[in-house]
């Protein structure tokens, strides 16, 4: 956030209207060749100007055109581990930010990173998910377009995000299991068939499929780029 | 957030552009007596107007002079149950909010109202805390002044948020307990002393004191209109 005195602005607008009389002195010097009639003008002008400038400013104020208050929203990415949601939506982010929007990404491993007692089981991630979306809400509020991506399995949680902010826009990134399985290098996937790790959302636990997403986007066809493009120009409009 | 369009800005700009040099006709007639003169002095003026309006904001691009970023911070209020935290939070922030600056107020009350789930154990509580200090460090990062009341009796959450975040400022509200316990009309206090409450700061469970506070501010003998008045006049400089 910057700001810009109200000392630079005075000096600016003198500065300003000293330049512009100066070049209206010379041009009309340059016409009439007469000094005293064109430094007249000039004294004229200063005073008047300022007193039109001043009276166009106010009628602009009462006209509307044009003049449109941004509304965020919150970018929900749900889908698998491995299916491609947290580098859509960096690309994402920095598109928007890009487009001179205030955007913020909110990703599930770098949040978890600094919150490591973050459990697994389903309370656990249904009560983490719920603190996100309020997270999510409050910078919603402050003009700033969210893009949160979690896998957020469950309903019960993304539908309390749903509530919670203003304007939710769901996107369920489809990706068999089969094909985030294939991209793994991590081992994870391969840990979760062999019953090593519990709660595994499309191996060991039930990932609920949203019922009515805003848009749906399957990686194995798509690539990340051209999905966070695709989902850039379904809420442009919204913005 | 509000955005012009680039259009608005075309027709304003424009719509100035032809009353200025009309201005500067009819002055120029006035003095000279001449239509052709004056008119001819109106359709230079319009050109070099515009080029060197164009390149004084190019100049002032370049001088740094009155423009300043404006760094926002976390105030971090804490203090025992009815030590007056809300009420001061909640004027600083409208007063931060008049002053122009963008400003949040995150209170214990509320987020706990919207998750009824978060539990009065140790372990409990610093989680929470830290977690707000996430949401805290991120409004921050979008250029917002936030103002926390918690009661967040433990130092080992205030610390992980004062790390989290850019720049914190620790207000202790000294207030103490027998004070506290006066105003408290819902009787938690007395039930906290009888044992029916465990884990209650200042009675049942210790309040640890902030070490190094930035202010430290006791409601017993300031009011809280004065308090928050306080914490905005230490503030200011930082802003």
């Amino acid at each position: 956030m910057f700001k810009e005195s109200k000392l630079r602005s005075i000096i600016k607008s003198l500065s300003w209207r000293l330049l512009a009389t100066l070049t209206t002195i010379l041009i009309v010097y340059i016409f009439v060749g007469d000094t005293k009639v064109a430094f007249s003008i000039g004294g004229i002008e200063v005073f008047l100007k300022m007193l039109v400038y001043f009276f166009h400013e106010r009628l602009w104020e009462k006209i509307r055109f044009g003049r449109r208050e941004i509304k965020p929203l919150v970018i929900w990415i749900t889908g698998l581990s491995r299916s491609g949601k947290s580098g859509i939506g960096r690309t994402l982010t920095e598109k928007l930010q890009h487009q001179g929007y205030k955007a913020e990404h909110l990703d599930g491993h770098s949040i978890r990173d600094l919150f490591p007692e973050t459990g697994y089981r389903r309370e656990d991630v249904n009560r983490h998910i719920k603190r996100i979306g309020f997270l999510a809400r409050k910078l919603e509020e402050q003009g700033v377009v969210v893009v949160a991506t979690f896998l957020s399995p469950y309903k019960e949680s993304r539908e309390f995000v749903r509530e919670v902010t203003a304007r939710y826009f769901e996107v369920y990134i489809s990706t068999p299991a089969t094909v985030c399985a294939a991209r793994d290098q991590k081992g994870i996937y391969t840990r979760a068939a062999s019953g090593d790790l519990a709660n595994f959302p499309g191996v060991s636990s039930k990932y609920e499929v949203p019922q009515k997403p805003d848009l749906v986007i399957d990686t194995s066809e798509i690539e990340q780029k051209d999905a966070a493009e695709m989902i850039f120009s379904r809420i442009r409009k919204k913005l």
